[in-house]
């Protein structure tokens, strides 16, 4: 079988990840970002960059890890955007966190211009995007899938095929999003619950995993706050748009999502006192100022 | 080593489970509680039941299962009250879900009596408690641990030692309850958001709990949902009194706790429309009727 061709559009923490685990499958793999520093490091670990002006009518998957919707129609249908360069049947994986109203429209629109479309959110982090091991909801047509094939056995550990209409996969990331989210800020609500009655962060971080009241998110997020080392793996700033996501997504159906909310307003606390770009297990020093305890530094 | 004697005061579903590895375990152990029924499953377990009025001065371990703080301090303190029939140097160990204050308030009580007192809250459920493979969140002095190793080892898999104090381990407990309660409304919250997005219940089975937004709870109890069986293993009613006493520990702190106030709202919606004696995970019926979604029966 013949390796593919594929670019990369956005190279984060997620992006780069995904376009080094491309280039170790030996697919023949060209990055875009807008940050030099970032094509810099996919160079370095063996990857191509070429400038914006470059012909990508040579490739067969262009995976666009971008931040939101906004940063994703614009790498597609902008002023610069890739939809007029790809060659016809050639395959888009979107794997921003988007609604499935948008993942629908960006389907919509890439059909018309002879492109196929998966709809493909990724959940796992950047160590797993570096190792080629993440999880992906997609949804998509057969085409799609099968045209994405080797690019999604290089980056993904599962995929998940959630049905033939772009949308499903975005609807299922959402309902992650919400519960990750959730979940982050009920581990920050109950470890400072817990500092404030005497238990200390290191007992909370012994006792709870074994216990009845854990989550991944806890088991990830917690040791952060115990180390007190808040480089941003994910950033407190992820919270509000993708929670602004869902909640959105949740009021055109009129449904009232009441702890998410809850738990927005905490990520927007800690946003605004200025913990943004720290790591999302920050949103703890919202609690802690609250409590008037300490957090270990 | 001489095995010991033991009297386990609540045969609920928690209590039977104890009582029935204590005698597992070769301990002498007869148990009381007011309802027949529950006295006929643990004599039929092996064990044995005596009236209230049996001398208890032959007894090593006093384990007190019964459901809160009141019910507790009445088997200790009550007009038939143990206090005063147990033997001095005879260890209490008490089980329920209370407040660090109430555990000081029973410890320093039952001091005065000569009695020791292990504050041993539980976590594992029912199926765990009939193992013997319960977690157990104890503190208390190294005479109540001692005394209470025995009965210890025949009940639980895992005991964590929170200290020479009563009170630690409902402290810990407290937290450890306050994110249980929190993800089970949260999984609702997701699975019923996910439902009217179009992500089916078996898809979210499927899905999350191999994914970041997974929690213990989440893959505990969204079967329930999923097979539309209520049989209670925990029940709705549990959860405003136990995340009662979390937000009455934090309240007395001025500790704001709103996403665990959040989910306590949707736990006395579900009692309001009739599902506390369902199993916990009815919380989703809740949600379901916001959304007019079907859940599966």
């Amino acid at each position: 079988m013949k390796n593919s061709t594929a670019a990369v559009f956005g190279l984060g923490s997620m992006g780069l990840g995904i376009a080094v685990s491309l280039v170790r499958a030996g697919i023949d793999t060209i990055g875009f970002d807008p940050q030099a520093s970032r094509l810099k490091l996919f160079c370095e670990a063996g990857g191509k960059s070429v400038d914006t002006n470059t012909a990508l009518d040579g490739i067969d998957t262009a995976v666009i890890a971008v931040l939101n919707a906004e940063q994703t129609e614009s790498v597609l249908f902008g002023a610069e955007g890739i939809s007029t360069k790809l060659k016809p049947g050639a395959v888009v994986l979107a794997c921003a966190t988007v609604s499935p109203d948008f993942a629908k429209n960006m389907a919509r629109r890439c059909g018309e211009m002879g492109l196929h479309y998966l709809d493909a959110p990724i959940s796992g982090g950047s160590v797993k995007a570096q190792a080629g091991e993440l999880t992906i909801m997609a949804s998509g047509t057969e085409a799609a899938f099968s045209l994405a094939q080797q690019a999604l056995e290089a980056i993904a550990v599962k995929v998940f095929r959630l049905g033939d209409e772009a949308g499903a996969g975005s609807a299922i990331k959402a309902v992650n999003q919400m519960l990750a989210g959730v979940h982050i800020a009920a581990m920050a609500e109950a470890m400072i619950f817990g500092l404030s009655q005497g238990v200390s962060t290191e007992t909370f971080l012994e006792v709870i995993p074994q216990c009845a009241g854990t989550s991944w998110m806890l088991e990830n997020r917690a040791p952060h706050i115990v180390t007190g080392d808040y480089t941003p793996k994910s950033s407190v700033n992820i919270w509000p748009k993708d929670l602004g996501i869902v909640l959105s997504m949740a009021e055109q159906r009129n449904y009232p999502a009441p702890i998410t909310r809850a738990a927005l307003a905490q990520y927007l606390a800690a946003v605004d006192a200025g913990y943004g770009e720290e790591d999302d297990a920050a949103v703890a020093k919202v609690y802690a100022s609250v409590a008037e305890v300490e957090l270990p530094s």
